[in-house]
């Protein structure tokens, strides 16, 4: 695929299909960042507190989020960080997310505003009761077109 | 522990000691989130392009992060969110990256100024080169000592 | 363990023991594969269509019946393929498989007759209920004995 | 995506990104289907025999082949078995593998021709050399169009 | 973290926080072990045996359990195996697990007295109705102070 | 299998076939434990001290041994611990690992004498040099057969 940043619209917006988060996944990021505490971790815990039950790793929500939005590679973006990450509601193991992805602004790179612009993508996470349970907005460096560079 | 809001210092850092990331961690980090980019997962592909060997995910490397620095856990800490992450260089398989956490500022809350506060954490991951590969502003709401709310 | 194409008998079986399909299984195949099609990973998507719950991916219970019978090495074999794999049946997260394996022909290789054979054995898998799910017919080169060749 | 048995072309082919086959994937399968054969987790063994280095299981190749092209759902397709998978060459850890799925048949189904048809689809797998290192094909029993069936 | 020899008491005590030991958890380690024994992956079997369900691996236990107490480096400690590791009641999916470690025993090092000593950790695992699981005693080599060895 | 105490025989030797430990084994122990020491997690670090390279985890090696010796299941005998357990030499990542077990002692138990007997077997896991890595002592209590109660 090549989108050049003149053909991103700002509202076009994508849907993921859904995810049951697992206690595997929690588990498994677990062992991957080395955060194994109570709270995700331990359903003694868990059960005592406010929450009630175990919760997922904010960074495991943001990781799988991002990954049902990958879709197909664009040759023309470059990923290069996020703004604005908020862990709205909890997940619960047994929740099921989707989530939605819709392009927020499109603006010129200070520096280098001949090649290349900056694409603003919103994320927003829903469970299985339509709440949502995280927003994250993620930052795309586009080429322009051969045309605009002219 | 138990660290209220006022007990937080601007300026006091961490830092974690160092990990690795493997071959392992992006294989691992694909299965958790789907994404399976040329980029992260084909290595021909890889050594064909500009950076000439496959990086690791921004979500891996935010994530390890994030864990490398969770430390012990402050019962009067809730984090939730992040600001302005940023991935300055790509991390390949085999470097190793070390973690730094610095209390940046410290501010009221809005809406609950009299029972919570707002700490921002800045987290810097550097490569065994010492260059700076990722940054991110992790957002803590503390609860205020008791004297605080008197 | 040596094992020659003559020493092989029709009929002659072979039974696992049982393994429960968990799922852990399910998240890590489609973390190998990179299949999340919502019939494997979104509780709420299976429990809306007509089989009601989440289902094993095909290659999931090929792999694990394989490995299950998978028994010694047999130093004369080369396993070089597959025929007529059918999944009967759905599986779901909490079934627990056993696994046949039964010869069900020895013939003579058509361009190396004096050297090797193909025995071809026929797994089935069946669940608690011993219901048949899956059947499947491997495929060996088993060397012939000296005296075979003599 | 609602593609129905008139709606496949015989022919018509599709073809996958890369993916490098690691160690982490070997390693992950012994874990999944229990087989630990020294032929894919002992180099020692490995080097000392023909072949000179650990070989990726058989299954492994073809649940991630599969996997990678898997491509949108097909509401009106269900992958129902395979035929006649060949495993032609040895993979290896470092090999990357591209995948193409060609239509190869179209045919009736012999109890319910007016509700649905079989589709064939072959598989086959390439390293980075180009040379097919397997192949395999894939059933799927898709509806007819309402069309069709009046 | 720097502890000589002569900084271990006999008699002090850490304490872990608490990790509910899943089915994740045992798929995992029968997958980095080999061990595939219904005991541990076969819910029909358990189901029918004395003890009425899954059990955790032995190894799966002591290993957690080792892990959740290793709280900080200690550059002068090193660990070089354990003594009378016993698994007292059995851990079932679900259990959540709690790890005390306690200071046993300091004793002179028999081939070098001047420059090392043993010091011997019995560690205890419980589960949540506070019934001991486990009990093992871990054995470390460690440095004397300077000022010890002269 | 069914083997009774009285079946055992001291000095009757078990030997495995090989298992190359890779540095997905460490990554995934590390994760399953939550032990992520620089020692075994950190290249640089691991550069710059005496060993000069990472080395595996203790628990790592011996949960892997004796998976390797798992062997056939034996309905009359029960694991209850370990004894002894000494790590004479680190093990690195590409290692490979061979173990023996053989039976060293049979003795009465001291309260059931009439029913079951305590079988001790020496596990020692070799590398790919025949250095000796580790060894164990496993404990069964395994039933005496009816005649021996009679």
């Amino acid at each position: 695929m090549n989108m050049h940043y003149e053909d991103y619209e700002v509202g076009s917006t994508r849907r993921s299909i859904g995810r049951t988060i697992t206690e595997t996944d929690i588990v498994m990021h677990a062992g991957q960042t080395g955060d194994f505490y109570p709270h995700h971790m331990d359903s003694e815990f868990a059960s005592r507190n406010a929450i009630g039950q175990r919760i997922a790793h904010g960074t495991l929500i943001l990781s799988v989020a991002v990954g049902m939005v990958a879709g197909n590679i664009n040759e023309e973006a470059m990923s290069y960080g996020y703004d604005r990450i908020r862990f709205i509601r909890p997940v619960h193991i047994g929740d099921t997310i989707t989530v939605t992805a819709r392009i927020e602004a499109c603006r010129t790179h200070p520096r280098r505003p001949e090649e290349v612009g900056i694409v603003e993508e919103v994320l927003e996470a829903h469970n299985q009761r339509l709440e949502l349970v995280m927003t994250a907005t993620k930052l795309y460096i586009v080429n322009r077109s051969d045309e605009g560079t002219a």
